[in-house]
């Protein structure tokens, strides 16, 4: 049986949680980048891989899966030996997980991405940047991670829904909230700070999934803090969306 | 053990899908209406049930679920007897349900919706028209079809991923797609019949499904015709948006 192949870019959210997933558990795989940055997902032999030309996605052992919840499910499942709390097999539990993923798409995932795209990113993706929109994204992602400390943060455990570990929801959420590092520091506090439970539950992940959720981080984080500085340099200049597009 | 008990508008597409599902599997269960257009989602007594304050949610005798993909996984889980067609138990088989469930989420879902709302529904939500957003919205429920028909639909069967029976893609999908009876039947035509093998599955999702489909979609064709005639009346008048926010 072929080596499991990952197809991802670390600075993609849902890919990191798919690379941090094999890690912890082990799963012996080779990760193959997909440079969003360079235009890698739109190329005809990506697409040959995932027909949405979007990272990530899996070859295992010829059979092709994309869209990063259905991935860490199917591994999840597939794979032996992993642990009941990643995805747990009782019915209720697994049905709060399910719940937590499907609302995340429209909610802390749409507000994260969209305010990202649309206020600092957007450029090095081919796209204008649109304060109007990132506003709107802002209030979402706002309202989301309010969401997560009132709903789904409890005494009973440091993870969601108070398990005392994580499951893939973590991994799915604590990467997209991790993406604000685009945003700077600053941001990142005011929006985590106000909600003690989220900043634990995020300190938790972290510690739970060490060294890989912070090596996974490594790429982003460096990239988020050169964003940073072009935009304190005030850096609007055409050639900055050449340069932006190569190496985002 | 209690009765199952749904609460739902069957204007709403995620609603219908758990409806259809329990009637098309003889599941026993109340259903308790939530008028949006009169605003219940958005009552305490229903916070309590989901307090995301949307629909639809279940109460499984004191266990509350939201997120309809989440419910319909739940259901084919804990309930006996219903088919494996609706959601396998083969890893990989699953696996592409689960791909189409979670890419249904910002495509065919955000277009869908997001095109009523910004060009039909709007005002009886609360909310103003917003042509550029509805336009967005359509260009992104054009492709999410055109990817429909060409990913999932071939010639090992009439349903999504070529199987021989529906699962708990189809039904999301098709309830997702017949929304666009609010946009009229012409747009609903020049919407679908670029797309045969898209035409036939919705078909046969109706015939499969027959008599609980097309009975759960009644309230929607009616309230549907209603908004069109409305629309062709040009009833702007500040009256008309009172009217429809306590019958929508």
């Amino acid at each position: 049986m072929g080596k499991l192949r990952l197809f991802v870019d670390r600075l993609s959210q849902p890919s990191r949680a798919v690379v941090i997933f094999c890690l912890a558990n082990g799963i012996d795989m080779e990760e193959n980048e997909v440079d969003l940055g360079k235009g890698d997902h739109r190329k005809p032999e990506y697409k040959a891989i995932n027909p949405m030309g979007l990272v990530p996605a899996i070859d295992d052992d010829g059979f092709y899966l994309f869209e990063s919840h259905a991935i860490l499910r199917y591994l999840s499942s597939a794979y032996p030996g992993i642990a009941d709390h990643w995805y747990p097999a009782d019915v209720k539990k697994r049905a709060q997980i399910e719940c937590i993923l499907d609302w995340h798409h429209t909610n802390l995932r749409r507000g994260s991405a969209g305010l990202i795209v649309n206020r600092v990113i957007g450029p090095a993706l081919g796209r204008p940047l649109d304060e109007k929109a990132a506003a709107e994204c802002e209030a979402l992602l706002k309202a989301s991670v309010k969401k997560i400390d009132a709903l789904w943060l409890n005494e009973s455990g440091p993870f969601l829904t108070g398990s005392p570990e994580p499951s893939i929801a973590d991994l799915s959420l604590a990467c997209e909230l991790m993406q604000v590092e685009f945003l700077g520091e600053e941001f990142k506090s005011e929006l985590v700070n106000p909600h003690p439970k989220v900043k634990h539950w995020l300190a938790a992940v972290e510690k739970a999934l060490a060294p890989h959720f912070e090596d996974v981080h490594q790429k982003l984080k460096a990239r988020a803090v050169m964003f940073q500085k072009r935009k304190e340099h005030g850096d609007s200049h055409p050639s900055s969306k050449v340069a932006a597009q190569s190496d985002l």
